[in-house]
C-alpha cells in the first residue's frame, strides 16, 4: 500500500510517499481502507517543525480520516466490513477523565497517522460515519468539528439565547458556527474579508465584524450585545486575539482556548484577565462519548462539513501548500478514490 | 379595584368579585397593574378542591400574569413606572436549592394569586416581560413555560439530536414542543386528536400518535427511536401515563414528572421502573435564574406561546368552565384592559 | 489451568472444574494471573436462575477479580510484567455515555468471568490495583465499590453535611458508609442485627436503625433529620423497601436504585413517588474513569475494604452456598495462592 | 446609635464614627443589632483607596456581620426576634446566574456596610448564623469562608483524593485548608514563616512549602504530586503567583483567581497559561444557597473559623492598621458586645 511519511520537519518537500506492506488485524482490530483525511493547523505546524511538542520523525501525517472496514479480527461486534467509519481524534480517550497519554499519544505525532491506503486499529478507535456525509465530508469531523462541539458544549453548555463569538474561517471556527446554530445561540464571526463575511453570514452568522477595519473588535463585540460581552469565546487565535477576546467575553463567559495561530503578543494582562470575571479553559478536541453526541446532532440535523477543496492523494504536498496559504473557507481534504 | 376570590373549594361558582382598596407599595416593592393571567391545571384542582396539598379559604387565585408597574416604593433599581413585567412562579425562589418555603408557599394558594387588577409585590418577584410579546402572551410563562423549559433543561440538559416525548396539547406540552424545537431535538408528540396531531406538526412536532389508536404509545415511541428510546419525557400524565413513559425512555434518558391528570393507575410496576435505567425526577416549575434564561432564549428566537383562548376579566368564571372541559391547545388566558 | 464453569442455573453444584490451555494476549492485551476474585448478589442469582437478565450457559462465574500481570502483548504500555491490577466491572465503559453493550455484555453472564487461574483482556479493561491492599481486599473492588462511589459521586454529588441512608450490611452498603465518611456525610445505617449495628457505627455511621423494631424506618429517618429526610438513599433492596426509602428522602434529593434483593411488594405508589419530589436514578457500577477516581480517593485516604471471608479457589462452591445464607459483613473473596 | 464611615479614601485615619438614629424595618425587612464584623483584604484597599473597582465615599465600611434581629417587619417568616444571623455577602444574590447588579452593588463599596450598632436589611439577606459560633466566629464567614467553598466546591468540585494548594494564613487560604480535608483532598500549603507552618499542618495541611526558600514553589507543587500537578488552586496573590500557580496545575485541574494582592508581575505568559491546560476562573465568594450549604458542611463537621484577634468596636482603626500589618493567621474581627 501506498504511505506518506514526514521523513523530517522543515517544509513540505519531506513528506515522501513510501510502498508497505497492508498491515493485518488482531483480535479487537479492524482494517480500514482509508477514504479521505482532512488537514488541521497542527499537520501543517508539524511539517514545519513548529508544531509546540515536537514530534517523532518518520511518521504517517495527519488526525483525521474516514474509510470503509475492509477485514476484521476476532471478537469485533461494533462493525462488519463494508462499515463506513470515522477515526476519533484521541485514540484512547473515550469518555470522563482524559488518559494520562492525552498529551503524549497523538496520530501524526507519536504515532502512526492516516495519510495511507490502509490502516489497522482497534475497534474502539472508531465510530460509524453518518449516513448522510460522504467520506470526503466525514474526513473533517475527528479534530476541527469535535473541537468546536466540546469548545460550546463543554464547561457551562451554550444554550439558546446565548451568544457565541467565533474567529475567521477556519475549519474549527465555521463548524462553530453551524453548531451554534443547531445550540438556538446568536453568533457574532470576525473575518478580514468582505466575501468571507457573506458566506459567514449565509452559513448562519447574526453579525460579522472586520477585524482590519475594526481592530478593537472586542469592544464592538461587547457593544452587539448590549455592554454584557459574549457568553463564550471560540478562541483559535491565541495570544494575538487573546486581548480582544477578553474585551468582548461576557462575566460568567467563558473563553475556550483553541488555537496558537497568532503570537504577537506573547504576554497577557493580568488585570484585564482577572477583571473579566470569565473562564478560561484549554480545551483539546475532545473524547470518543462527546464525538458520538456530536453525530447524533449532525445527523439529526443533517448538517454538512463545509468543504473548501479536495485533493488526490496523489497531490498530497500540494494541499499542504495550498493549506499554508490561508485563503481556505473551512476544511481542506486529501481523497484516496483509487484502489 | 376588582379582585376574585375563591370563597370556598368546590366549582368555579365559588369564585366571586370584590372591591377592595389599592395597596401601597413598600420599600424594595412595586405596584403592578396586571393586565392579564393565565389558567393551569392546579388551579382548576385548588377551585374543584382536589388539589393534593389543599389551599387556604378565601384567596386570589392564579399563578401566573403580566402588568405593568404604575407605582414604585423605595430603593427600586430593577424596574421603573411604566416596565412591563411578569412574576415568578414561586415567589422566593430565585436560583440554587429551592428555599423551605417552596412546598408550603404559593400564588393563589398560601398567599393571594393575580386574578386582580392591582397587586403589590417584592421586586424581586418579578422580571422584565419580553418586549415582543403582549400582556396575553406573556401571561402564559410563570408556570406553564418555565416547567417546560426547566423539564428540558435541568438534570442532563437536552441537546441537539435528542429525541423529546410530549403528551397531549396542554400548556406545558405546547411549550416543551416549541423549546425543544429550540435546542435541537427531535419531538414526538402524543394526541387524541387527528386536528390537534396536525397543528402539532405545524408546531414542529417530528412525529405524532394518536393514543386512542395505539394505547401502547410506549412501546410505539420505543421503536420510533430504533429500539433506543427517547431521552427525555415531559410526562404530564401522572399514574395514568407513567407506564408508556417508562416504555418509551431509554436507558439513561431522564423522565420529568410534572403532572398528576391521570389517576387511572395509582401503582407503578417497580420492575419496569427498575429495569428502564431511566432517571425519574419531579419538577416544579422552576427558579427565577432560570426563567431569566428562558426568556433570553424566547427573546433571541422571538418565539410565540401558543394561546387557545382569552377571557375578559369580568367573565373569569367562564375561563374556568372552559379549560375545565379540555378541548384546548396551548394557553388559556383572562385579559384585564380595563382602567 | 483450572476454571470454574457454570454448566446449568439451578445451585452452586453446578459449578464445576475444567482444566483448560492458558490462553495467550494479542496485541493490546495482557495476560493476568488471577489471585483473588470476590462475590456479588448477582452472581448467586445468576447461579440459581433468577437473575433478571438470564445468563449464557458454560460461562466463567465472577465480575470481580485482581492479579498480577505475568505477560503481555504488543504495544502495552499502560502496565508491564508484575504489574499488580483489578479488572473494571463493565469491560467497555471507559467514561461518558455508557456503550450500547452495556446491558448485553458483562462478564460471568454474557462473556467469561474471573473465576479461573489466568484470563487475558485489553489493557483497557485493568486498572491498577492500589499498593495499599492486598489481592483479597483489591478483588472486593470493581462491583460493590464502584457502584457505591457512583451512587454517593453521581447525579448530585453527595457532599460535607448532607445525609446518606444505607440498608443492611452487603458489601455495596458497608463500601456506601465508608465513602460517605470521606465525602463528609452523616449517615443513617439500617440493619437487623445489634452486633452488626455495633459494627456499623464503628465503621462511621452516625445512626443505626433496627429495621425489625422499627418497621416503618423511613420515617423515622426522616426524624432524625428533623424532618427534611436525607440527601442520599443507597437503595438496595429493591421494592420491598422503596417505600420506607421514599418516606426518607428529601424534596431534591436522590434514591440510587441499585438492587433488587427483596421482592415483597411489586408495586409502588405513584403518589408517594411523585410527592417525594425526589430524583429517582438507577445505577450500574460505573465507567473506568470513575473507578480511577475512587481509587485516588481511597489510596489517599488508606481506605481498606471490610473482608469478611476469605475461600480457597478449591472450595469455591461452598462460598457461594455461605453468601446465599446472607450472614456476611461485607465482602465475600475466593483467594487463589497457588502456582 | 454609632457608625463608622470613611469620609474619604486614603488610609484608616479618614473613618470617623458618627451617631446616627437607629433605623425602622419596613415590609419583609428586619433590624439587626451587629455584634461583630470582620475584616477582608478588600476593605483595606477600599480605605486606602486602591480598591480597583473604586468605592462611594461617605459609606460605612466592611461586608461581613453576625447579630441578632432585634425588631422585624410585617411578613417576616424566616427568622424572628432574638434569631442569631450572619448576613451574605452579595446582598441579592440568591442562587442561580449572578444579578446584573453584581459588580456594581457591595457593602461598604456602593451601600452601607456593618461596621455599626445597628442596620435594616431584607429578610432574605441573612441566614441563620451556625448554633456552635460564637458573633465573632460567626462574622467571619460572609466573605472569606464563602469565597474558599466556592473555590473548591464551584467548577468541578474538589473530591476525595484530589490535591488543593492554598497560598499563606490569610482568612480565605485558611478556610480552604479546613474545607479542602472535610472534602477529603490533600492539602500543600506555602507560607514565609516557620511558625505559620506549624499552624498550617496542625490545621490539616499535609505538606507545607516555605516559598522564600522555593521561590519556584510551582515545581516543587508539581513534583510532590509525582509531576501531575495539583487538582485545584486557590490563587490569591495575582499576578505576583500565578505563573507558579500555573507550574503547578494539573491539566484539567483549575486555579481558582481571587487575589490581586501581589501585582509585582503584571503580565502573565500565554504559552504558559495555555500549556498548563487548566482551567482559570474568576470567582467571587457565592451565593446564599452556597452559604447555606457551607454551613450545614460546616455545623455537621462543627467545624470552627480561626480568629486571629478580636478589636472593641471603639478601636476599629486599630483592626485596619494591625490587618495592614499582614502579620495575622485567619480572621481579624471588630466585636461590638456593648448595649
Amino acid at each position: 500500500m501506498k504511505v506518506y511519511r514526514v521523513d523530517r520537519a522543515g517544509n513540505p518537500d519531506y513528506l515522501t510517499q513510501h510502498d508497505e506492506p497492508v498491515p493485518q488485524p488482531q483480535r479487537g482490530e479492524v482494517l480500514v481502507r482509508i477514504r479521505a483525511t482532512s488537514l488541521n493547523y497542527r499537520d501543517i505546524a508539524m511539517l514545519n517543525g513548529t508544531y509546540p511538542r515536537g514530534q517523532r520523525a518518520g511518521l504517517i501525517p495527519t488526525s483525521d480520516a474516514a474509510g470503509e472496514i475492509v477485514a476484521i479480527g476476532e471478537g469485533i461486534d461494533m462493525f462488519e466490513v463494508g462499515s463506513r467509519v470515522i477515526n476519533t481524534f484521541h485514540p484512547r480517550w473515550y469518555g470522563g477523565s482524559p488518559p494520562a497519554t492525552l498529551k503524549t499519544d497523538g496520530y501524526g505525532w507519536s504515532r502512526d497517522g492516516w495519510l495511507a491506503e490502509y490502516k489497522v486499529v482497534h475497534q474502539e478507535a472508531l465510530v460509524a460515519a453518518p449516513a448522510h456525509l460522504t467520506f470526503e465530508e466525514a474526513a473533517t469531523l475527528p479534530c476541527a468539528a469535535l473541537t468546536a462541539w466540546t469548545a460550546l458544549t463543554g464547561g457551562l453548555p451554550v444554550r439558546p439565547g446565548h451568544t457565541v463569538l467565533t474567529q475567521g474561517t477556519g475549519g474549527v471556527s465555521v463548524f462553530a458556527i453551524q453548531f451554534a446554530k443547531l445550540l438556538g445561540a446568536r453568533v457574532i464571526a470576525t473575518t478580514s474579508s468582505v466575501t468571507k463575511a457573506d458566506r459567514l453570514k449565509a452559513l448562519g452568522a447574526d453579525e460579522v465584524i472586520n477585524y482590519l477595519d475594526l481592530p478593537e473588535w472586542g469592544k464592538k463585540t461587547r457593544e452587539l450585545t448590549g455592554g454584557r460581552g459574549v457568553d463564550r469565546v471560540v478562541e483559535v487565535g491565541g495570544s494575538g486575539t487573546l486581548r480582544q477576546s477578553i474585551d468582548a467575553v461576557a462575566a460568567g463567559g467563558e473563553v475556550v482556548l483553541i488555537g496558537f495561530l497568532n503570537g504577537a503578543t506573547p504576554e497577557v494582562d493580568f488585570k484585564a484577565l482577572f477583571n473579566s470575571a470569565a473562564v478560561f479553559r484549554r480545551s483539546s478536541a475532545g473524547d470518543r462519548s462527546a464525538l458520538l453526541n456530536m453525530l447524533q446532532a449532525m445527523e439529526y440535523a443533517r448538517l454538512k462539513p463545509v468543504v473548501d477543496s479536495v485533493f488526490p492523494f496523489e497531490r498530497a504536498i500540494e494541499a499542504w501548500r495550498f493549506f499554508e496559504r490561508r485563503r481556505f473557507f473551512g476544511k481542506v481534504v486529501i481523497a484516496n478514490g483509487g484502489a
